[in-house]
């Protein structure tokens, strides 16, 4: 590669603009790019999300980062068994499919969201490259720039860069350990109606939320529906982790209580096979009002033409598939990653009391893959991670990705239970701890003290009086 | 579904807003969704790719519409073998992959690439969901509303409401049998220039144009690369059919002419396993400067935040072949369907010339999939495919899609021979001109003549003087 290099600036040299050669040259060159660039560069930044995906290459580390599902679970044999089958529809696999998907998985998804309580029209539905389209498809066909989007604070690291790529305002409505607090929503409604601003979507995740690890409570979703309703806002409803409940009573999906006002309907739901059957498959789907569909179906063939036919059919096979009880496998396996995660949840949670109790709070989720922990003293957990991960071999996602403003968050981490076992799970915390301490003593050291109290954010080396509460979680306040 | 409907209206007229009931307030509600759609949803129309896509699960009608290729050619026995094989790395198959793709899958397009005549750096690279994704990430990078793109005209049609969706201006610059005019496109910048518009990009389909179905001439790709370099103007090179060259001699990409000048380069180019290989896989590539690869890799990440691992390692088990007589086994299947589609071509040109011999025109296509046909007569294909479709079971893309103001082209048509075999393709021109006949005896009719030249487009349904040289086509020009 470097020959390669060599070889250009060689070719360079010999070529039509030796005569400008030169430093000089390049920097010029490296201007004018900058010139072509379209205005919405200038937000879009390496998320977090970048380095959580070039990490799962990587194996010498433990990463906490990424929203990782355990995929060694998948049986080997039944992943050859199902491409297998796949190849034996070899024409239709490799073709182009419709923009849609094919009927086959749209079938699936159905299946899927009439085991989380909600009965869909196969026609409203799309299925998309993972659900990371959606969240691009929705800002495609809804946003123009300085048009807002409301989300929950902290929200989901990889949704950032989408919307502030469509140039959207975000509005971002904290949470208080029960979900987003509705009361708290529509008085930054009023407000931003005071500005003649109304949004364009409310973007939440009710369930087991990404990274918060809280579930919005019944009687907010309610609320909220009633809200979005009452103002013609759009919601904007994610849900990839619904189906994986690791204790408590399941919560019907804003989708359901919108249905019950009747049709034409104000949620736009995300969905995706992701977490409960596999990432790799980049298969996701959105269910939406006709008249949104439309859009995004229009938005999708421009944005790829259509999902893979080839791993849409993986999931079709999947979902023809019987358990030896004779009931759905697809079921089996979910059931199957929800005593997994469970157990690895107990297991971080543990982890973290022996950790951190007094050192930091932390939220006790009910379901999906993600804690969330806030450390009482003043370390920044995006220099933490460099340390971590540099020193430790250790990652998580710093909080201010979780953050609009890139500024709040900033003691905070998210902490992926789905990905590591056990073992390892215990073994990153005790690192991030170790890692937490060093920092501390860090900053007492540059400012001569242990506890930088100067910053005015209570930090504190000393264990803190355990405050039961806190450690026991916001979810369960 | 139906039932699902009537549940719906029924819990309708039971929920909170039955008061305001009826068909005005559905008319309200979609009007509603209306007021929320995004600026750049006004100029997305559903192109004829969209149909395309649609019939593609269909099977009683013969399709030249869409860029499908033959997909029956993939021998059964080695797509089970190669999806056994990634099978075995199930764990990683089935994880979330780095956004640029994986290295294995990246070390494929280099090989690709050096078959063309090109020699990459891995590390230029990012692997996209199709060839269309790179189009979409290109704009988000580059264009900003009203920000000028050159194409040839005609166009790739699934390119045109991408371009739209990001609210550019587009510019055609007519072809003319030898690839774009270089010539006319200076005084079409020089013409900008005035207005005090630079394109962003210029967007080029060199090769075995789509849907021109012509190749750029060694000295126009010269001179455009070198007009690139005097204008600082970024090229979008558009290439999915390199390695598909039926006769002739191949001829170097606009990347490498220039890249002979040294770096940082002028030329994005745009590469795609879909037709080498298959588009189900829905992997694709972008090679480009790196301040530009920085930017659609963090586009990417919004947009999908990786390609599909299962359908990458299935294409590195590919590469790692080897045929029975020790070559890439790829290279033998890209052989094997250059063969094929040499065939087919030939059976096309064939009929096209027993046909339409002096009532069209057609181009004459070194390699590709296109053939772009033009009627003498006037009758508009965008009426007759719904005749054509509908009545006689045979589909086409016509012209207008190709061009920005879907206006012009109304006489043409883009016709695969790839997609189907030689008896289906002799059937389908068949079907076509038999359409076409009947659509001309109608116009006729209307207009109390036989041939409505008060269209002042010298339709004709008697056949015309054999024009040889337009029978011949454009590319012998």
């Amino acid at each position: 590669m470097a020959g390669r290099r060599n070889e250009r600036e060689a070719m360079s040299g010999a070529g039509k603009e030796s005569k400008a050669g030169g430093e000089s040259r390049v920097a010029h060159e490296l201007a004018r790019y900058e010139t072509l660039f379209a205005r919405r560069t200038g937000s879009m930044k390496s998320s977090a999300m970048r380095d959580m995906m070039a990490l799962t290459e990587r194996d010498d580390l433990i990463s906490l980062a990424g929203g990782l599902p355990d995929t060694r679970s998948f049986p080997q044999g039944l992943f050859a068994d199902l491409m297998g089958a796949v190849a034996t529809r070899a024409e239709a696999a490799l073709q182009y499919g419709p923009t849609e998907g094919l009927a086959a998985t749209r079938g699936c998804i159905r299946e899927v969201m009439a085991a989380e309580g909600t009965i869909v029209d196969e026609a409203d539905l799309i299925v998309t490259t993972g659900g990371q389209q959606v969240l691009d498809l929705v800002c495609r066909a809804l946003i123009d720039p300085g048009d807002v989007i409301v989300t929950e604070a902290p929200t989901y690291p990889g949704a950032l860069p989408t919307f502030t790529a469509y140039e959207a305002r975000i509005e971002q409505v904290d949470l208080d350990g029960r979900g987003m607090p509705v009361d708290t929503l529509e008085e930054r409604l009023d407000a931003l109606d005071a500005q003649g601003l109304r949004p364009k979507f409310i973007y939440a995740i009710p369930s087991f939320q990404n990274p918060g690890g809280e579930t919005m409570t019944l009687a907010r979703r309610r609320r909220l529906v009633e809200l979005a309703r009452e103002r013609e806002l759009l919601i904007l409803e994610d849900n990839p982790y619904g189906m994986l409940r690791y204790e408590g009573e399941a919560l019907p999906t804003l989708h359901t209580l919108d249905a019950e006002y009747g049709s034409p309907g104000m949620v736009i739901y995300l969905g995706t096979f992701s977490k409960i059957i596999a990432p790799g498959l980049r298969l996701g789907w959105a269910l939406a009002p006709r008249p949104v569909l439309e859009k995004l179906n229009l938005a999708k063939q421009g944005a790829d033409l259509c999902s893979s036919p080839v791993t849409q059919m993986f999931v079709a096979e999947l979902f023809a598939r019987t358990s030896p009880q004779g009931g759905p496998l697809w079921l089996d396996y979910v059931a199957r990653l929800r005593d997994l995660y469970r157990a690895r949840r107990d297991a971080m949670l543990a982890a973290l009391t022996e950790q951190f109790a007094g050192t930091a709070r932390w939220t006790r989720p009910e379901g999906g893959m993600f804690v969330w922990l806030t450390l009482d003293g003043a370390v920044d957990t995006s220099d933490l991670l460099i340390r971590a991960r540099e020193r430790h071999g250790v990652a998580f996602v710093p909080g201010r990705a979780a953050f609009a403003d890139g500024v709040r968050g900033a003691r905070s981490m998210r902490l992926n239970f789905a990905g590591a076992d056990e073992h390892d799970l215990r073994e990153a915390v005790r690192r991030i701890g170790v890692a937490t301490g060093e920092q501390l003593e860090l900053l007492g050291a540059l400012s001569g003290r242990r506890a930088p109290q100067d910053r005015g954010e209570g930090a504190q080396v000393v264990p803190l009086p355990t405050r039961e509460t806190d450690a026991r979680g916001r979810a369960g306040l």
